[in-house]
């Protein structure tokens, strides 16, 4: 095996020290990394500061192989990059006569011609490779420091997205040939805790073999699993892991991939030709919104009703006056009945129904914040079954909605068990 | 003026380095300490690597005053930040007995027992300070190394931000008084964008003085503008452009502070005792959503009525097929028929519908995909406009909700201008 790469981000701005801005660009980095066999081994993130990106591009170019910068090579007084990299290597910022033309090219394309704030953008560290920006004005360089290559990209994502893809990607594969092959495998699982996994992997696979990296992702509300190699000679052994942790978790897993809980509804309803309806109380419409936020949604999604008060569930879903009154809103009756209706007002094939107390006031001693009736199925087959998770407003309705789903999942898929999905029990 | 505070954040986690998780706390903890004139310098964010992680602890300790650790204090295996710490200051691992009460406590309440994976939370570096957590089981701590503070905090957002408000800000306060009062006054903008911003404020105010800072965080959907100062003794000039600022962008302002478009529709609702129904197509429930997501908002929403299909439009709105086949969904006629049937159904004060096509698929030359009509109002002012805005599905349905909800607190408060919202023009 080759020895690592040492990759280091250097990521700049101050609206990334401000909390203006949440680095998702380091992340896209590493993501597209990953099946080169490539990792980043350290990130370091700081303001415009000329003294500071100087000195850190100093230090890390004497620990590291490669370093990405990101971020700094737009057109304001802000933007330091190409200045820093020029003092780091110890040579002038030059007039780039390639970058100049794309940005006047760049300019000219949208209708104005280049100001002095876009063309500053064409000095450059003397002897610097360019990158092309195929989307954006701003062009990426590459530069050798200490023998550590240094390769800057703008902070703008899309922009980011279209140089790693085109340009920096095929490079690093073509510079740095990896001797192994990466193998990658994500499964998405719902019900069960990252604690819990554990233990039964250490109980199930005391042998767990060193080559065979499992990493796990615990999301709100799903997790994921991923049982990786870093060389072809370990294939078989990662793929056998990865059987075992199937065979393992055979029912919480809801798909493979970067697939969330409601693309993999929508694709197994539609898989199967069949259609849901939702009637929602304390999750106002989360449910449905989640399963319209997936293309090609209408297909399987007919209509959700947001009955929040006690009136519309009446109105729009026939729940009986007698139900509301005798058992309360957030009872097995009403759900069932929610349910009910909606299948029988939207012909649906399955409908999911839930009334809960989201909080953080409509609490009560029978049924404290925290407490959520869910009812699922097709016409024949409804039942319900009350909740207790105590949590945080929106992390309640995200729970709630993820139960509600998952247990049609199972409805759908003939899984005869329920998983007890969180450790609360219910105050009764 | 004091010597500034040098901060530093060590972020730590495989999950960070791989891009499996977006790193949104340092942004969380770099805006909960400006209101303290706090600024983090820099920012390194490393895997779950035991070795560097001491090395960085070890080098961040000697050029910063304060370390913000970050991750690393959960139950499993790749837990490492206690170790770590504990390395870094020369001493050892102990069982705390207070941490230990509080994870048999935290696992009690949760009806469990606690395992071995949850007692190793409880075994921390000899010395170190408890900083209790309040909503999970991992505690954090804190120790001095080379005469700098390190606090250590779990990395799940909820525990963090919790640790943060209840106790490590209150003793960063108290700890390192600050000479000079910072003052921050955010305004939350919707139907504008930051570089018009820019150029409005440039034309009115061109004489912005030095010592106010206007800054600006560009989410979706909505604009945060910021008006700082970093003494009293420019309160009154802050104050000044502020109030020029609140002039100038008056009826794009619907809030204050860290208030969004929904909460402010809430409480809009809510202070003139209204309610409000959504009819959503192409938003699938969004609007529903995000309304009810407020704590409260039982009292201004009664419902919600996401019909998705025709056959939906008809049933659950009465929209007449006549419409339907006519003009088609997305048209003025059905969006004005599905916001005067969510009067009628739910009774409420105000209803918004949508209809649009959200793609990737289902548009059409004379539709394409971003075309959406919007129809608002109560029953008497019912009124409906389209919009064109081409953008990826979920971003689509944010910017559609959004723009309902403005609309509508625009009807509310009897302001009369529209904003054009969205450059992009309807292709006919």
């Amino acid at each position: 095996m080759t020895k690592p790469m040492r990759i280091a981000l250097l990521m700049t701005g101050n609206e990334l020290m401000s909390g203006v801005t949440v680095d998702s660009n380091s992340a896209m980095i590493a993501r597209r990394l990953e099946p080169l066999n490539l990792r980043v081994e350290q990130r370091v993130t700081i303001g415009d500061d000329p003294d500071r990106l100087t000195a850190e591009l100093l230090r890390l170019s004497a620990v590291s192989d490669l370093i990405l910068v990101n971020g700094g090579l737009g057109p304001t007084i802000d933007d330091l990059t190409a200045q820093c990299v020029a003092r780091a290597c110890a040579v002038e910022l030059v007039l780039n006569e390639q970058a100049d033309q794309h940005v006047r090219d760049w300019c000219q394309a949208r209708g104005f011609a280049a100001n002095e704030a876009n063309l500053k953008q064409a000095w450059l560290p003397d002897g610097c490779e360019l990158v092309h920006n195929p989307v954006g004005s701003a062009v990426g360089f590459r530069v050798s420091l200490n023998n550590c290559q240094v390769v800057c990209t703008p902070g703008v994502p899309g922009e980011l997205r279209a140089m790693l893809d085109q340009q920096i990607l095929p490079w690093l594969a073509h510079q740095y040939p990896q001797s192994d092959r990466v193998t990658i495998k994500r499964l998405q699982l719902f019900g069960i805790g990252e604690s819990s996994i554990q233990q039964m992997v250490q109980e199930a696979m005391p042998d767990w073999p060193a080559e065979i990296e499992l990493g796990f992702r615990a999301g709100a509300p799903s997790l994921e699993l991923k049982v990786s190699c870093f060389s072809d000679q370990y294939e078989s052994m990662r793929s056998d892991c990865e059987h075992a942790i199937r065979r393992l978790f055979a029912d919480y897993i809801f798909a493979e991939g970067d697939v969330n809980l409601q693309q993999s509804m929508v694709e197994l309803l539609r898989s199967r030709n069949k259609k849901i309806a939702t009637a929602e109380s304390c999750t106002g419409g989360l449910i449905a919104s989640m399963l319209t936020e997936i293309p090609g949604s209408s297909a399987v999604f007919e209509g959700g009703f947001v009955t929040y008060s006690n009136r519309m569930k009446q109105q729009m879903l026939g729940v009986s006056e007698e139900s509301l009154t005798q058992h309360g809103a957030v009872s097995e009756q009403v759900v069932l009945e929610m349910a009910a209706g909606a299948l029988r007002r939207s012909g649906a094939d399955y409908a999911v129904a839930v009334s809960g107390v989201a909080g953080p006031d409509g609490g009560s001693d029978a049924k404290p914040v925290g407490t959520v009736w869910i009812a699922w199925g097709a016409l024949d087959t409804l039942q319900a079954r009350e909740f207790y998770m105590p949590r945080a407003r929106t992390l309640f309705q995200v729970m709630v909605a993820a139960t509600a789903l998952d247990l049609v999942r199972r409805e759908i898929l003939g899984i005869q068990t329920q998983p007890r999905y969180f450790r609360e029990r219910a105050p009764r």
